[in-house]
């Protein structure tokens, strides 16, 4: 180094505070130490079993021996993605080419569609509880963050247009309308079209996080939104966004953004300032198991039949091991079960964070969902990646922590 | 749609001016209508014959069907990258794990470092010609930019000294030390270390985007930044940006940021609010290859002996064709060569544009380069990813599009 003292380049606003995680174990630190084997029921990745490693192989290899597609696997690829797989995605999800957009997985579609929309001061809404990630995206942006609680159906969209009524106005709505990572919740179809029509009437956008409707557990998928905002050229309120990380594995980074075309330019204009494009050999790779629609078909219905059996397993012991005093509903899709703990037991109680500890059992705090009034009475179970047996010990676990506390 | 006419959600600033092509080829619409068949010198991509798509495979191959990888490699990793190769990156670059950031390439770790440091208004200082995506990168994030003349050996530190020392300050400085994309100019290890003490005693962060450095042609690699920049745990100015996209394929969108530990842990939560993670197929398999490093040394002398010999092919074309009247530097690495055109001919004039379109020959513009003054008397000619034959007929293309102009 020179001489002297050196002067420091400062950090960006941004950068100068580091948020801490946004997803709190319980007590993970104390468990770490304890006797039993963890059983951690917090995460939200597929099960290890059920993804195709060989056909992923075959992918790749196929991809990078044949020479049509070798070069182009490794090369730079357009800021929109290739467009094999664009073509597959719009017929898949029945759109245009033209409106959809490949990104590395939801998140950085959030964070492309947010790009797109929100200057410094603009007001974004989220329903709560809200996934976290999502909120420091719009944050970092410098939003200000209002809620709408989340109800049975959806959003409370009486509530969001007596406020609109009022003179509210948003640049944004956020939500995970279908299977949501916290409560499982399903916005239905009238929600859905409700939104969309107060969007248009009141100029927000509407940013729905889609990652887990294709895996849903009853005999249908859950209600889309209206056609007619699906496939708009000039403008729709309506970014839908995507991912094969639940399906194929977060690992590709693949996912995608529908919305009108002229916004996917933008979005595309905005990502060669990110990071120019995405991967190619994931893109490509996933394009080619993609030619064999029932072979995506067939995997899809094997990870609905597993996790609509795990989620089974979890409420069945649940409820023998409490009765009715945890409350929640069975879910209907998705990765994960959201349960209010019996009266009287909070999670930002350290004897519960304690006795949680000591049974060497992890489950998600429900109030590190909520930005505004935290609500300590409930926590996330996620089902996807654990076996049966282990389900059944970890609410075994639960039981034995909990269930003193009670008397 | 809802009844009446749409009330439109806003774009943000950002995505409401999208940026034309930031590299402007002459005339691409002419070219693409004429009778002989395209040559095309704008790239800036490896060249398709040398890379190995055979290991490739085999790595792939390797990661999806070891137990102890195949869920990782689809799996979610650390922001920061995946421990392994963030080891083989730092043992190879002589610097500490702590100091590596695994990004989606070198554009990518750009723009993680530009918002670790740059607020709106903050002043950001570019070396001219520059690189014009990077560019972008700085003013979509607010900054101002100013400009510093590259000279031989290095940016005109004499100026940016008298600047500094007469009340100028920036936040950040950025620089391609090594090949530069543009000029091919080397950053001389004595301009290196002078620009760092700058740095240090007025207080600005330099971004060193070094995606060429180990493409040299001659007996020895270009000389580094001091060793004491690029360890440092709580605080450094520099910021090393790298990547594999030139030499294992820009389709991996595999790279580096080597900083300070402290700036690598606020990169990665940066991360966090951008795509979550990497691509972690892509850092399994590029890890999995530089497992044998004897392989990875070979490939780099294969590349380094392909593109030095089509440099020299370039050059030799042009001293027949131009004899002295094209003003050129041998090219000491990297994939480009920047040239004077003859005294009286000009990017900008569109009787040289129309020639070139003629001869159907793609050279990329010099004056696209200059965000201030732009100087419309070079081209930038890419010879990585084109055979001898072909550079020579570019050449002598060029030849017959210019020459009768300076009769």
């Amino acid at each position: 180094m020179s001489g002297g003292v050196p002067v420091r380049a400062g950090y960006s606003q941004i950068a100068g505070h580091l948020g801490g995680p946004a997803f709190l174990p319980l007590r993970r630190d104390a468990a770490d130490g304890a006797a039993k084997p963890l059983i951690d029921l917090t995460g939200g990745v597929p099960d290890e079993g059920v993804l195709p490693y060989r056909s992923y192989d075959d992918a790749t290899h196929a991809v990078l021996t044949d020479a049509g597609t070798a070069f182009k696997s490794v090369s730079y690829i357009p800021p929109a993605g290739i467009g094999r797989l664009r073509e597959q995605v719009a017929r898949w999800r029945g759109v245009s080419v033209d409106n959809v957009l490949i990104t590395d997985g939801a998140m950085n579609g959030i964070f492309l569609a947010a790009q797109a929309m929100i200057d410094p001061g603009d007001r974004v809404l989220v329903e709560t509880p809200t996934f976290p990630f999502a909120l420091r995206i719009f944050r970092r942006l410098g939003a200000q963050v209002d809620t709408l609680a989340l109800r049975r159906g959806g959003a409370d969209l009486d509530g969001l247009e007596r406020q609109l009524r009022g003179g509210a106005r948003y640049k944004a709505f956020y939500t995970i309308p279908d299977f949501q990572n916290l409560t499982g919740e399903v916005t239905d179809g009238a929600h859905k079209r409700r939104l969309l029509e107060l969007a248009d009437r009141y100029g927000f956008a509407v940013i729905a996080d889609d990652p887990y409707c294709d895996l849903w557990f009853g005999d249908d998928e859950p209600a889309g939104f209206p056609q007619g905002y699906r496939q708009a050229d000039d403008y729709s309120p309506l970014y839908e966004i995507g991912t094969f990380s639940k399906t194929l594995g977060p690992g590709w980074r693949v996912g995608w953004v529908i919305a009108s075309a002229d916004a996917v330019r933008r979005l595309a204009a905005i990502r060669l300032c990110v990071d120019g494009n995405g991967s190619a050999i994931g893109q490509y790779a996933i394009s080619r198991l993609l030619e064999d629609p029932v072979w995506f078909d067939d995997l899809l219905d094997a990870e609905r039949r597993l996790y609509r059996g795990r989620a089974r397993t979890l409420t069945t012991a649940l409820h023998d091991t409490f009765g009715g005093s945890v409350l929640f509903d069975e879910p209907q899709g998705g990765f994960f079960l959201w349960a209010r703990l019996p009266r009287g037991i909070a999670v930002d109680d350290v004897r519960v964070q304690d006795a949680l500890a000591r049974q060497n059992v992890l489950v998600t705090r429900g109030d590190s969902f909520y930005p505004d009034r935290p609500d300590a009475s409930y926590v996330r179970m996620g089902f996807s990646a654990i076996g049966d047996d282990r389900l059944r010990e970890g609410v075994h676990r639960l039981g034995d922590a909990l269930l003193p506390l009670l008397r």
